[in-house]
C-alpha cells in the first residue's frame, strides 16, 4: 500500500479510532498517526498499544500539520472539538469525522471551520458493543460500509482521496445525501438500539420476574438484546439527542405495526401473524447473500465448545 | 453414563428433537431412540443422520412400549398428538413435552392422557433460529436451562429422573409454575421476538428505504434483529396464540416505556436517556457473569476471518 495522508490526526482514542489506528499500520496508508483523547489515561493506552505513533495533549497540537484530521468523539462533542482545531489546521487539509449521525455533525463542524480546509463527512457502519481504546481492532471495518455524505462539496480529488483511505482500511464506500443517511441509519441502527435498550430496561423493572430469573433463561433471544444494550450510554444519547426527527418517525411506524401484530394476538389471527413472520425471512437471507452476517446459527454461540 | 430410559419417543423431528437425539446418542441414556415426524422425508433424514434407532409411520405406533415419550411439536399440534397416542402409551410411562408454552400445553395435552401416565412438562432454554431435521447437534443444551413444570404431580420418582435427563442431555434444570413460566419467557423470549419481527417488517415496507439498503447497512445494529426474526413462522404464531396474557402484559409495559423514552427524545432530555442506558448495562453483565453468553465483542462476528 502507499501512503495516502503523510500525517493523520484522531481527535477521540474510542473504539472507532483505534481501529482506524490498527488498520491504517495494517494497511501503510498514514506516514504518522498522532492522537488526542481527553483523558491522559486513554492517550498513555494508545501510546502503550501504539495504534497512535504520537499523543498531544490537545486537540489543537494534535492537528497542526495533519492532512487529514478524523473527529473520533460522540456527536454532540463534534462542535467544541471543530471550535478548538479549526486556528491550527493547515490549509488544503481534509477533515472528516466518524459520527453516527451526519445532518447535526455537519451543522455541527462545517460553519466552524475555516474556508481553505475540505470537511467530507462520513461513517463506518461497523461497531461493536464495547468502547475505549483497548476495544479497537484491526479488521473491524472489513468488508462493511463507510458512507461518505460530501454535500455539495466540490473537492473530487479530497473526496476520492477519502474514498481510497476507507478501502485500504477494509470497508466498501458509498455516498449519500445527510438527511437520507440518517433516515435509514434510524432503522438499520438507531430505533433497534432504542428498542433493545427499552426491553431491557422493561426485564429489569419487572417486579414479578426477578433479575436472576431474566439472567438465567435469557438464551431464549433476550441474551442479544442485552448485548444491544451494552453499548455506550453517552454515544447513544447523542445519537437520539442528534437524529430526533429521523428517530421519532421511525418510531411512529415501528409502534404502529406493534399495535398491528398485538391486536392480532388479542384476536388470535394465527393467519396474520404466521404471514408477517414469513415476510421477514426475506430480509434475513438477503443479509446473508450480501456477505452482511455469517450465516451460522446463533452466531455460532451454541457450537461445540463455545463456553 | 447408564440408560435411565430404555425406550423414548420423540413426536416431532426438528430442531430440538434432533438436538436431544444427538445429545442422547452422546450420553448414553436411552437404550432406543423412536422417531416420528409428519412427513416422511423427515423421518428418512432422521433416520439418514442417525439421531433416531428407528422411526415409525404414526405417532400411535412410535410410542408403543416407550418410558418416555417427548412431545416436540409446534405448540399448537400438541393437543392432537395427545389425542393419538393416548391409547398406545405403556402404564406407568413419563410423557414430556419441549414446548415454548406451559399452560395452554397442559390444558392440552393433560385431559387426554391416561390415568397411570405421568405428565411433566418441560421447556429447554435453548435454541437458534434454524429448524428442521438437520439443524440440530448434542450441544445445543450444554450450560443451558430446562425447566420443568410439573405442577401439583405427586410422581416423585418420575420427575427426579427426568431431571437426570436433561442433566445428561448437559442442560442445568429447574422446576417452576407453569404460569411464572409463562411470563417469565414473555419477557426473555416471546415479546422480544415479537418486536425482532416488528422491526424486521417496518425495515421492509419503509418506501423511503430500499431492501437492499437495510441489507447492506444492517451491521449496525439491525442484523441482531433480522436473526432473532428469521425463526420458524409456525412455531412463533404457536407461542403468541398460546401465551396471550403474558405477552400482552409485557408488550404493555414495553410500549409505556418506550413512550416515556420516545419523550425524552421529543424533550431533549440528554440526562433521562444516558441514566436509562446506564441502568441497562447491569443485566448484561449478570448474563456474562452467569455464563449465559460468550464475552466477545459483537458475537466474535468481527474477529479475523470471520468472513
Ligand atoms: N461504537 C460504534 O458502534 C460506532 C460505530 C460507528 C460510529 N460511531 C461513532 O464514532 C464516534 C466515537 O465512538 P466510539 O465508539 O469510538 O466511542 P468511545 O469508544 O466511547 O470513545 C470516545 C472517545 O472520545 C473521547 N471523548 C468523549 N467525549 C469527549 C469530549 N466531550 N471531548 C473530547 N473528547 C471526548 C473519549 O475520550 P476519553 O477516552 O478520554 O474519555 C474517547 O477517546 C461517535 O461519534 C459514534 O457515534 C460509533
Ligand atoms: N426452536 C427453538 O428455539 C425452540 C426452543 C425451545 C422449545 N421449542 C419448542 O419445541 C417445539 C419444536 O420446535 P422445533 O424448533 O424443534 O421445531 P421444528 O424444527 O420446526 O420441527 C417441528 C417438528 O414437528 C413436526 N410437526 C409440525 N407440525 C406438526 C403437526 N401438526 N403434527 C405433527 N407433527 C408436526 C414437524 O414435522 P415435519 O418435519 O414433517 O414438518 C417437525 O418434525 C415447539 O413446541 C417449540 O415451541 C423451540
Amino acid at each position: 500500500m502507499t501512503v495516502i495522508y503523510e500525517k493523520v490526526a484522531l481527535i477521540g482514542l474510542g473504539l472507532i479510532a483505534s481501529s482506524m489506528g490498527h488498520a491504517m499500520k495494517r494497511a501503510g496508508v498514514a506516514g504518522e498517526v498522532i492522537g488526542y483523547a481527553r483523558s491522559k489515561e486513554t492517550r498513555d493506552i494508545a501510546l502503550e498499544i501504539g495504534f497512535c505513533d504520537r499523543v498531544e495533549d490537545s486537540a489543537a497540537k494534535a492537528v497542526v500539520d495533519a492532512d487529514l484530521v478524523v473527529l473520533c468523539v460522540p456527536v454532540g462533542a463534534m462542535a467544541d472539538v471543530a471550535i478548538e482545531i479549526a486556528p491550527n489546521l493547515k490549509s488544503g487539509a481534509t477533515i472528516s469525522d466518524v459520527g453516527s449521525v451526519k445532518e447535526s455533525v455537519i451543522n455541527a463542524v462545517a460553519p466552524n471551520l475555516p474556508e481553505d480546509v475540505s470537511f467530507i463527512p462520513a461513517h463506518p457502519l461497523a461497531g461493536t458493543e464495547q468502547s475505549g481504546p483497548r476495544s479497537g481492532f484491526a479488521e473491524l471495518f472489513d468488508n462493511r460500509w463507510c458512507i461518505l455524505t460530501p454535500n455539495g462539496m466540490p473537492h473530487v480529488k479530497e473526496v476520492s482521496d477519502l474514498k481510497s483511505f476507507w478501502r485500504a482500511l477494509g470497508a466498501n464506500v458509498e455516498t449519500m445525501d445527510p438527511a437520507h443517511h440518517d433516515l435509514v441509519l434510524a432503522v438499520t441502527s438507531h430505533v433497534p438500539h432504542l428498542i433493545a435498550y427499552t426491553m431491557v430496561g422493561v426485564a429489569d423493572d419487572l417486579g414479578r420476574v426477578t433479575d436472576e430469573e431474566v439472567v438465567n433463561y435469557s438464551a431464549a433471544g433476550f441474551r442479544d438484546f442485552t448485548r444491544i444494550a451494552a453499548s455506550d450510554p453517552t454515544m447513544w444519547r447523542d445519537v437520539f439527542l442528534n437524529n430526533k426527527e429521523a428517530t421519532l418517525e421511525i418510531l411512529g411506524r415501528f409502534t404502529e405495526e406493534l399495535f398491528d401484530l398485538q391486536r392480532a394476538i388479542r384476536r388470535g389471527d394465527g393467519e396474520q401473524l404466521h404471514d408477517y413472520f414469513t415476510r421477514t425471512r426475506a430480509i434475513r437471507r438477503g443479509i446473508l447473500d450480501a456477505g452482511q452476517d455469517m450465516d451460522v446459527p446463533n452466531f455460532g454461540r451454541n457450537m461445540p465448545h463455545d463456553d
